[in-house]
């Protein structure tokens, strides 16, 4: 596939992914992020205190001026071919909130193209007017050729920017897996405000004695369209890196929904203990699933790739059993983190409104989470965490 | 037609107006604008002292970088899936000067409603993002809903913006009215500005004895598309809260042209003196009514929404009685504001290109006004009206 | 032509473009851009200086803050109807720099066009809002019609903006001669950085005695698409205003592509030496063209205009006598600049990829140059190029 659009990087391109994504780093941060496995434990660490501290300042007058100063001289391309809207927004919201200009090339038909430019030419145009290229294609594999085609200008000590993988074709979708980690990561957290009550963590302990804090040791059940949803392939990956977790996978039983067994091979690779069922209501070891989740992560089902032939079965396929009913929220834990990457399906409505309302209902904060986690991305791509923590500080003392 | 597109909110919806909009108030500030009626004397008078600071400010480079850190923390949704040129580029203008950073939605098609999201979870996912949602739709009370589901979220202490009905669908199109009282508050306020010489007003006095500074004792001619625009019906509602008020309306005598039974009850019943005419050059109680008019608000024929019987129609009424040629023009009182909310039909040509010289045309600045008006409803919103005397006052200081 | 378009203002348009220009400058200032032939040596040479100044000072963050406080009180419209990428960026990155908002129309059939509102109603209301307009459109002499309106208006005191053609349908495309134009002067400054080795100027005289600092006394060679692109008869309009400038138009030998005879003329009544070749590989008065080349300004052939039978002719041409190939760039003098200004074909490789590592191509500099060459005419329009040296000498005194 690929040496047919980029044959001059079918070589580079046909590497196993951890090799690959050495290209995308230069001495311990990212140059480009272009897929999950960039996100290592270390990494998530690192942005997601970030991301709170740009959260923090965000909350006052000051602490925006301060962070809209951070990268006022930048200028970002944000170029999304394939139509999207809610990732899009979250980077300009993200862009806008560091002070950064945004331009945009949205119309997969621009004239350049008319003209027969090459793809590779459009991109480094970009480069000759902007600082970072954000990017979601319908071309496979493009953000990881751009990263290439920076490395090599930068070998040649030419112009040369950070590439960002904004979800590109059916790869993966790594700011998503970012946004995602950060809505776990706060979920986890378990840190009382306050310092002199015992903290959250110790009063859940009560009823679940083997809590910790953070991502590991947790059970994460992924629900809906699991074999077509970049969104899951690409947490599942992150998630994989950290010790003690097991992953319920909850989907018809059809080869284009349920786990594939890439996945599964290399979740069971990296010791995470897998599970699948084909609906909410099944239990391991006599007890419900549910009642066993830490973080219940729900998806869509897609609908706009479908081929006749699948859009008929699914039709006739009873979807009950993967909604997140009121009755099925009650059997999680009283901390779980309902996730969902968003949109959700009106009409199939798999997690209906009236759960919002549900303390324990993440999604529309894991939307705003995005905003945060992807600005910290640009923060660390910039080389500016040391000027956030700089003006995080100053902004603390003036406000006390 | 409500409960069928957003059953949750029919019995809000299905409300009297002046119910209605307590509901977008908190302690007697707006807290959303979807309903002309919201615009109070009272308010409309704050509104025209922020707009007219504004301007002034704007006037200068160092007022300008006052105005443009005014809200320079706020990021705006402009959310226009109805097309519009004029109002969206005069938002988008009224933010900047207030350094609120703009994003927009003008694809009715966006990837999320492909994607069967319900509008109401994209209006809420904007919110996450953004700070104010300004927006057009084809969809009936999409705004008032948008506005009824972010008093929901304040309720269950969940994150809620300010929703600006900026014209949706046939309804009404408050910040027209708004924009077009500012130029009316501008006509009728008669101040010079040197003290020594004696006032505009009472040079004119001479002429007209019962002048008063004021939109109050006025005499209003509307003229065109009395029925179908919205902006007539949004002006003379604000208009009617104003004591001795009378107002013409000329038009073709066809239903779908002549002011509607339901809004002349309206007027009636608050007082207004109205009066119909088919014609620019009738006469009242002996006098022609142009030389009795005040400000005289012209409106475009619409053609985009008619239908072929309709239009047939049109294409054989003689339009002229209802365009204003210079003859016209010199009947009009000296001081006398000709307004157009814009755009004006080139082919029917209502108000023709030589009338623009006339000083009595306020259309352009009209328009101009649009945008401090539309930055002093901002101002108000986001509750910084204070902040804006307060960068005026030192703006003044520093240019003495 | 014209006067069906715009009859109020055929007389004008029906001059001779040396008249013309006279209206768009005041005192030794431009006021508008429309024409190529605005673009006077003694301009040019102040607008590379300022060009210079924005992109030194954009090295550096500091640098970066004075320079997006310079016309941070501005909003620009950038109204482009004509489909255009690159021109479009470049001129919105040049407004981000010196802190201009952007505004954009970039759909022909906006909601007020299909109002039937007049063009001339369009503009005029973008200049209610916005501070200048820049603008495409595939209306004939568009940008030149807005000028006059502007003037108009400014005669009137009513408020008047700067109009700037950004390539307006067939016509000239001044902004990309002003970027060719910054491009050559930087290629031939020949001005070593350190004082103290001899310049790079006298080593290159050893090999080629004549040579001067400066565009006068250079061979040109434009290769390509001569007749209907527009950006050559921009730039060699302005080069023939400079003293004993040869040029070599290498083109296939037909009535669509081959210099046309009002150019040439043009050219040879400006002094200009204008010879005519079919082939890359052509000699005169003994030696290699390429090898008498200073500067080497290739084109893509354009096809989106083409009509059936053209394509056909073009589809059977051998066009290999006109690509760059490394060999040919071998032929070059060593200090010759390749200048293209995008986008190239792809399938046709008039450039083909190989020779961008050549130390001689400027392509991609030129672009990038685009947006410091924009912006300095963007100071120049606003008169602030005082504010801009005495911005760069605080910036120069800080960094010391």
């Amino acid at each position: 596939m690929s040496d047919v659009q980029f044959p001059n990087f079918s070589s580079k391109i046909d590497r196993p992914t951890s090799v690959k994504i050495q290209d995308f780093q230069r001495q311990g941060r990212l140059k480009h992020i272009i897929f999950g496995q960039q996100l290592t434990p270390l990494l998530m660490e690192k942005l997601c205190r970030s991301a709170d501290k740009i959260r923090t300042m965000a909350k006052n007058p000051d602490g925006n001026a301060q962070l809209r100063n951070l990268l006022a001289d930048k200028r970002a391309m944000l170029y999304f071919t394939q139509p999207s809207t809610r990732t899009f927004l979250s980077f300009m919201a993200a862009c806008q909130i560091l002070g950064i200009t945004c331009n945009e090339v949205r119309d997969p038909k621009t004239s350049s193209e008319v003209k027969r430019e090459s793809r590779t030419d459009s991109i480094r145009m970009f480069s000759s007017y902007f600082d970072v290229i954000i990017m979601r294609s319908q071309v496979e594999k493009f953000a990881e050729v751009c990263a290439y085609m920076m490395n090599e200008l930068e070998e040649q000590e030419q112009r040369s920017v950070p590439i960002i993988n904004a979800g590109a074709g059916s790869d993966e979708h790594p700011t998503q897996a970012l946004l995602d980690m950060y809505t776990i990561f706060r979920s986890f957290n378990f840190e009382s405000l306050s310092v002199n009550v015992s903290s959250e963590l110790n009063q859940l302990k009560r009823r679940y004695p083997d809590l910790v804090s953070g991502p590991h040791q947790k059970t994460y059940l992924f629900c809906g369209d699991i074999s077509r949803g970049r969104t899951v392939r690409s947490l599942a990956t992150v998630l994989a890196q950290y010790p003690d977790v097991r992953m319920f996978f909850v989907s018809p039983d059809h080869p284009s929904l349920r786990l594939d067994s890439r996945l599964k091979q290399f979740l069971i690779g990296a010791d995470v203990e897998v599970h699948e069922f084909a609906s909410l209501d099944e239990t391991i070891d006599g007890s419900p699933i549910l009642s066993e989740t830490d973080c219940f992560y729900m998806t869509r089902i897609q609908r706009e790739h479908n081929t006749p032939e699948f859009e008929s079965q699914l039709s006739q396929m009873d979807l009950s059993p993967f909604q997140l009913s009121l009755q099925r929220v009650a059997q999680l834990k009283s901390f779980a983190a309902i996730l969902h990457p968003f949109p959700r399906d009106e009409v199939v409505g798999e997690i209906p409104p009236e759960v919002d309302r549900d303390p324990r209902a993440m999604y529309f904060r894991q939307a705003r989470n995005g905003m945060w986690a992807r600005a910290a991305l640009l923060v660390h791509l910039f080389d500016a965490s040391e000027d956030l923590f700089f003006a995080h500080s100053k902004s603390i003392e003036r406000s006390v």
